[in-house]
């Protein structure tokens, strides 16, 4: 089959590669439909940190299951299915928690899996799927080509995005603004809103991605960072700030400007991954501001998001700008990588 | 009349002063009854930092309101009140928002208020209350003089305790643990169990504070330290920790332990001023460990605790190991700081 490999540092292949296999018994085999490039796929692609051979890449995909070990029970060959990025086995102790980025029988696709076998990345043409049963989520019925797009981001953003939202503890009513505007900063302002959020800032520059963002019901947009951004979020609200600030960027300034947007007692939920993010503990304790998030368990989360995209109430795949076939995957990487494409779906 | 002063490092007097007297119509003046000496008086004691100048001190106290302003509605002369450690107006909109320590009207006893004029310490017979109607909570009548220890806590330590128990989120069946054992960490292992815990361990060393959490309900007493301290925790809980941690000491150590024994997606709720604690944020975002808490808005809790008082449910008093006249105050700052006493009455 054909899969993306990173060689080096900006050197990105489709690749001839073996065929995976069912190996245990709960494995599952997903021929991709569509996958997409990650924000997360850029750092390893700028060689940061720079890759010693190399790697198989991608971590969001949909599917149509090809094949199943004998163990598997919740999905059968031609299911159409959703693959968070990570896999989980949805029942132990850590998932039944709802924290199954932190599954004992987890993993990370384009590694290794519990019992040390090689997990395909998920942009290729098959994956094998260890944990089947746990990991994958079957769509009722085949779905339109039209939704599959909306499908996907259910693998990683808008997910991502909603763990932001749930860990600030974003509910009806609550005023919120959301730090970064990539994919996973628009579908935290889908998923706020969603939680009935009464009012939601956007803080983005840029034109297209502000225009996302009210689509997916940002109230305000600030186009002013850091200290001046945060200012005008207090402004907006009342002179304190927000309730809960979505932090979806992961930098020491993104973060700065989060909790400078926070108004005493609130929350900042962050699931930007944190480069170099030291925080002021002083002040978050004498302002009583909280932090809460994490790698988000995207699983966790599929069941509950999954109707309103299924309905169309929601349509978290405006995110995706650009779409590339996967024989064209060095120029999404090159889109992202240039930020000419907020995020780009790769279809097969 | 007489009041505590601190005149240098571990020189503390109790001094003539000025009584003080009304100065606005939403002013009281309270005689105190009771009043007690907290850790955190124990840092400027011991010079940390030092001190330019005498200074009164102390903020925990109830007693009997001798004058109000005009203004004022809520309590009359007579009234026995409970004051917490911080006057707020209990109408602003932080207020509302339950973080009355950020009240825009708001300041801390031994300081100015809003307009300048000095708010007085607790440790002395009489105390001028600023914005008396939202700062002091009236008992219904006068209470038996065997309550009095146990209202006091209200001042401070009960809903300290209780405020980390709530940010960190303990609800009915929570898996805690309690990293400190002196009077706010004591008071957490009550809140705790009040709040529904289903099991609580008390991590402490000594005999008489691990008597006193048992007393108030803690399950479980770890005295290791440290990573150890931790691994015994997580041992308890099914090797995954507990569900919320509340972090009472707030040295680098002390919340080192509390992160290590909560298992991923717990959080720590944290009532300890933090000295020197740095956070390792990408570990606590791979793990999706929260951490919320800060300086206690006490006054918003009082109504809600002070029934189980009054009734007799809760004990919160125990922590009161030792009593004091105010003339022998100085002995209670001894006791204190030489860790004889786990917290010290003064009785007036």
């Amino acid at each position: 089959m054909r899969a993306t490999v990173l060689h080096a540092t900006r050197d990105i292949r489709l690749d001839d590669v073996d065929d995976p296999q069912l190996i245990e018994d709960g494995d599952a085999v997903v021929r991709v439909v569509a996958a997409c490039i990650c924000g997360s796929d850029l750092w390893p692609y700028r060689g940061l940190p720079e890759i010693d051979g190399p790697r198989r890449i991608g971590h969001e995909f949909v599917g149509i299951v090809e094949a199943t070990g004998s163990a598997v029970q919740t999905v059968e060959p031609g299911d159409f299915v959703i693959a968070p990025f990570a896999f989980s086995d949805n029942t132990c102790a850590l998932c039944q928690r709802g924290v199954h980025t932190s599954c004992v029988n987890g993993g990370y696709w384009g590694s290794e899996d519990r019992n040390g076998h090689f997990a395909d990345g998920g942009q290729g043409e098959l994956v094998r799927v260890p944990v089947a049963d746990g990991t994958l989520v079957a769509t009722p019925g085949q779905p339109d080509e039209a939704l599959i797009p909306h499908l996907l981001t259910l693998s990683d953003v808008y997910p991502t995005g909603h763990h932001a939202a749930v860990s600030a503890g974003v509910t009806s009513g609550s005023t919120v603004a959301v730090v970064g505007d990539g994919a996973v900063g628009l579908s935290a302002v889908l998923a706020a809103k969603r939680l009935g959020a009464a009012r939601v800032v956007a803080m983005s520059r840029h034109e297209d991605r502000q225009r996302i963002a009210r689509e997916f019901g940002a109230d305000e947009v600030v186009a002013e960072r850091g200290k001046e951004g945060a200012a005008r979020v207090r402004e907006i609200y009342d002179g304190l700030g927000a309730d809960q600030v979505l932090e979806c960027v992961g930098t020491a300034d993104s973060m700065k400007q989060a909790m400078l947007s926070t108004r005493p007692g609130g929350r900042v939920g962050y699931v930007g991954v944190p480069h170099g993010v030291q925080l002021n503990v002083p002040a978050m304790f004498g302002r009583n501001i909280g932090l809460a998030g994490g790698v988000a368990p995207a699983r966790a989360y599929i069941e509950e998001l999954l109707p309103g995209v299924l309905d169309g109430t929601v349509t978290p795949g405006l995110v995706f700008d650009q779409t590339s076939p996967l024989d064209k995957v060095a120029d999404g990487y090159r889109a992202m990588d240039e930020r000419t494409s907020i995020k780009t779906m790769l279809a097969l």
